[in-house]
Parts: structure tokens; C-alpha cells; sequence
């Protein structure tokens, strides 16, 4: 990567980043630091600079698709949580999520559904934590 | 199956069938009659009569869901034709089919996604062949 | 789910799940009950009121079947557990589940078979503890 | 592959092969003659030589086990159309076929089942197919 | 895409492309330009205009891991193609390429690895066609 | 299985055993004692006795297809630190891991390759930490 100054597409993808994942976007980034630097830059690029960046599909209903995928797919748990975390922080509430991932048992089977139900549970139990913790 | 009259779940289960899937559906029900009858009474009642038919969430987000998913596992190829179609009849334009299966790149890999646009690329020419035909 | 009464299906559900998952299949139900109620009832419903309810196949077949597929699946960790218990309960012998998991490296790879074998060697673990908690 | 004369496994492994594959078998180890010869040798030794010929578990339980997992899986059509023929060539009745193909809607979706079930259909007719011209 | 000039990824992209998949990456390009033509641009640019052009790993070590993983996924018959004729371009022997699918039956089960040898099998003949063609 | 003298295959899965995965490949034999001791046997056998020691392709290869293959499919996790770990066992080095690693982006998503680099920074941390503690 010879890039002496940040691409518009690493700036852009940065911001969008921020504004889906929140923290937990940037936390994926600095974990890979140490080991593939090159990757995160790739991360913040592609499916933030280029894709989630793109005009012709609203924010909120992205992450209602990667909801979705991620739990058919059953085989990416951390970036299921990441996402439910995008789809709240992006306009898509708690009992939407639900429905995504019940739907899911159609498509993908009841495990999979189940699966990402517990990591739903999971994300909205934490996110009440923080809220009361912040609320004292 | 021992029901002799159809159950409520049934005849919602037909209602959204029609409405989500048209005649695809239809064809995919019947094609089922000599081998499982039972499994498309399953298949109206579950996937149509409970699921597709929840308040939760709108038909158009659930066709955005379904999309995605597809796309991402790659082993549905037919079922996926049917929901591009579903798609379009509950308001999913063609752009945002392609942004959706476009953006399964990133979570599922470039080949689910180009698989899944050449799919969306038949089914649209296949709608234009028949729009076409109808016009004349 | 506008159910004032049980349905049918709901009972039937409700004993095939206590026959063949005994505890496990009621801690899984149990847990949805704070984030997606309705999808307890439908599990309840489908996979074991209509599926695993149905008289062309013996459970033990049935959960000959669900332990292979969801072995060489790979994504259902805990679900496969559920079904090493079940197999056990509906006359599955331990032999017999190693037998089957084993041959899953023939269909989806020696991983999926390692897997499945230290999901079933817990399992039977487990077993073993209760027994002889219970025999003091 | 240094083996100047045939090893017990893989005599053992084309009598399995004959008895459970029936012609689909060999047809597949003629298939791989002029690509990969040895790896026709490490199918008749491995799966059908070691795995099928075990005692601890039927050959028909073996199939039920094959058939579900091929359809969860929903990336092997040609092997299960071969393996729907084998279980009804050691004893799995077509009903039971289907009755093990609808329950994978439950593990791996409809889309897994209803590819499935259409292969069924697919052997079926050419089973009956074959009965009918040898019965002229 | 506001993207006035090719950008050096895509520059970039448009060589490896050609070097690594020639005229069957050409095509897929071609038969994206009027459903997602965007999509062409990243397919270039990311894949090919940042991955395979990073210096840390040589061509032919890339087309083994690609043969590999597409071979195990067994949902990108298409792209497998595509990348045993990139591998035969970069300098993996057919002999080679038979040898990684044979492996996959280790890892992801001998369907996949079958299914793999028989696409495999297909670009060799149409190889040795061309090749006859060309030589008259 | 009947076998009084350890077979060739075995003799010879054991010492490629020991060359490719060390400690980690010695450790799933023994834990496999207790449950499906013939299992230890076949996995000796037929992935170390026969593939990998063939001629037609180095072990360095080997494991660069393994590494990728087993990143793309998601579902074997500790098949694939033992597999990171045989890679810098035969020459591959940590950076051309986490090229192999990445690359997977391309093939089956962001997911499984974050996936995959978290799993190679776990082992080359271990590896350190050993190194280090051997060097007092």
C-alpha cells in the first residue's frame, strides 16, 4: 500500500464506518493492526469507501440485508453482533431485527435462526446495560 | 395431514404466496403435488401463512432479507430467481436488487454476488421479454 | 400470533419436543421466551408438531438424519448437542452417533467429522456425570 | 499409488460400491479413469472400503444419514441423486426419502428441501422409467 | 462512481486481470457491463488491482489458494473455472491443479473434491481443443 | 477393523503427521482415544498416509491450499490453527498467512477472513510466547 495520503475512499469510508458500526467497526480496525495493517485500510475501502457508501440503497435497509446474510450464513458470530449493533445505530429497531432473523428459519433453518437469535439477545441485553449505566 | 378443511394459516399462507412470489409460487406448488403434496401445504402455511405474514416487518424489507440471504449461501439458486421476482412485486426496484446482491460481496465473496447479478440479469431480461410480449 | 387457545399443533409440538429433546429442547424454548416468543411456539409447531410428528419415518431415524446434517453442516454446534441428546433418548446408541458422525468425512470433510465427534464426547460426558450423580 | 496387487480395502470397496451405488457408482469411478484414477482408488478404499462396510451401523441407516446430510448441505446434486438410488437400493423406501428430505427444511431450509425433494423426483421417474421398459 | 479517469487501482487491475484469468475474466467483465457495470470496476480493482497485485505471496501460489477454497465452498462452479485457467496461465501443471481438488476431500468431503476433478475436467478438454485447433 | 501390524499407510500417515502438524496433530489423535479411536486411524490413514504424502505437489503447497480452503468454509476453527501452525512447520511464512488469509476476502467475504487473521495472530502470539519462554 503506497499511499502517502489517506484516498477519498479511505476518508469516506471512515466516516461511514463511524456512523454504522460506531465503536465496534473501529475496534475490528485496531485489532488488525498488529497483524494485517493492509487489511483494515482494505475494510474501510471497500465495503465502507465503495459499497456502503454507494447512493442507490437507504443505510437502514443494508444492514437489514447483511443481517440477514450474516445469519444464514452462520459462520461470521462476530460481524452478526457488529451488524446488529449498525442496524440499530442506523434506524432499525429491536423488533425488526427479530423479525429478520426469525425469517431467517425459512430460508436458512431453525438453527440459524436460533443461533443469531442468542446473539441478538446477547447485543440488546449489553446495549441496556450501557444505557442504565449511563442513565446514573 | 389430517385436514379437512384448510386452515386459517393455509388460506393466509395462499393470499401472501400470491402477492409475495405470483405465479412462481404457484408453479413451485404444483410442481410438489406427485412427490410431497404435504410439503406445500408446509410451505404455504409456514414460510407464507406465518412468517412473510407478521406485522414486523414490511413485504418489501422481508424481499430485501430474503435477497441477501440467498445470495450470500449460493445454493438456492431457483429459490433465489423466485424472490427477484417476489422482489419486484412488493416494490424492490431493480437497482436496489443490484445494490443489494452487489454489497453480499463483501460478506459472502465476489462470486455469490456475481452469481447472484447474473440470476437478477435473467430475470430481468425475462421481464422484458414478457412486458414486450404484452404490449403488443 | 392471535392464538387465544393452544392449537394442535402447539400440543402435539409440545410432546414430541419433551419425548425427543427432553430438558434440552425445553432450556432452548425457555430461553426465547424474553426476546422472540413466537418463535418458540413455532418451533414448537413446525420441526416438532408437523416434521418430526409425521408417521413415515421412526424418530430414531429422524435424529439418525438431523445428527448427520447438522454435523456436516458445521454452523449448529449447539443444536447438534441437542440432537446427540435426543438420539440417545429416542434409541440411538452412542456407538451408533459415532458411527454416523464419522462417516460425515466421507460428505463434508474431516473437520465437520472432528467437530462432531468432541461435540458428541461432551455430550456423552455429561451423561456420564449424571448418571453417577444420580446412582449416589 | 504403489499398489502392484488390489489391497483388501479396495476389494472390499468395490463389492460396497456394487451393492450400495449399484451402477451410479461406477460410473463416477469410470468418470475419473483419464483426470484422476487414483482418487477412484481412494473412493472405493475410503468411503466404501473403511466407512460403508463398518458393522456398527446398517447400510440403510447409513443412507438416511447420507440423504440428509447431501441435502443440508445443498452443494452436491450429482452425489445426491446417486445417493437417493442407493438408499432405495438397500432398503430405504421412497416415502421415507421424502419424509428425510422435508425434514432438512427444518435444519437447512426450504430452499435445501425443495432442491432436494425435486432431485427425488427427478431418480424417481427415471426408476420408473427403467421398470417400465424392462417390463416390456 | 465519480471516478473522471481510471484510477491506478483500476489501471492496475485491468493488467492483473488479464495475466491472471485472460479472455474468461474479460467475459465476466463484458457480462456485467449492463446489469451492474460498477460492479466490473471493483471486481477489477479490488481483487484484482489490490490482492493478487501485493507482492507478498507469488501468481501461482495465489491461483493454488483460490483453486482451493473455491473447490471446498462448492457454490462457484463458474468462478472454479475460471481459476484453473488462471492457475494453468500462471504456472500451476494440470497435474498440480488435480492434486489441490484431490485434497479438498480431505477438508471439505469427496463431493466437493469430485464435483471439482469434473470442472477441472472440462477446462482441460476444452484446452486441448483449442490448442488442436490452433495448431492446424 | 482388523488390522493385527500397523499398515504402511499408517506407518507412513504418522511420520507425515509428525513433519506437518507437530504437537497440534498429536494432540487430535489422543483426544480422539476415548471416543472413536478407529477415527485416530483413518485420519492418520487417508489424509496424512495418502494425500499429503503424494509426490505430485510440495507440502508448502499443500498447506497454502489447506490454509485457504479452511479460511473460506468458516467452519473448522481449530482445524485451522493447527493447519496455520503445520504452514510455518513446511516454510510458509506469517506473512504469506496473512496473504493467504486476506485473499479469502475476495473469495468468500470480509467475515471469514477477519475470521481467519484473528485465528493466525492467536497462533503466531502462541508461538512467541513459546519461543520467548524457551529462549530463558
Amino acid at each position: 500500500m503506497n499511499q502517502p495520503r489517506e484516498s477519498d475512499r479511505l476518508i469516506r469510508g471512515r466516516q461511514a464506518l463511524a456512523a454504522i458500526d460506531g465503536d465496534a467497526g473501529e475496534k475490528v480496525v485496531s485489532a488488525l493492526a498488529d497483524i494485517a495493517p493492509d487489511f483494515a485500510t482494505y475494510l474501510l475501502e471497500f465495503p465502507f469507501g465503495d459499497i456502503h457508501s454507494r447512493p442507490g440503497l437507504a443505510l437502514r435497509e443494508r444492514e437489514i440485508a447483511t443481517i440477514a446474510a450474516l445469519t444464514a450464513m452462520g459462520t461470521a458470530a462476530p460481524q452478526l453482533k457488529v451488524h446488529i449493533e449498525a442496524g440499530l445505530n442506523v434506524g432499525v429497531s429491536q423488533q425488526e431485527i427479530v423479525e429478520i432473523i426469525m425469517q431467517m428459519a425459512v430460508y436458512a433453518g431453525f438453527p440459524a435462526a436460533l443461533n443469531g437469535l442468542f446473539i441478538a439477545k446477547e447485543v440488546f441485553a449489553d446495549r441496556a446495560t450501557h444505557a442504565e449505566q449511563e442513565s446514573l
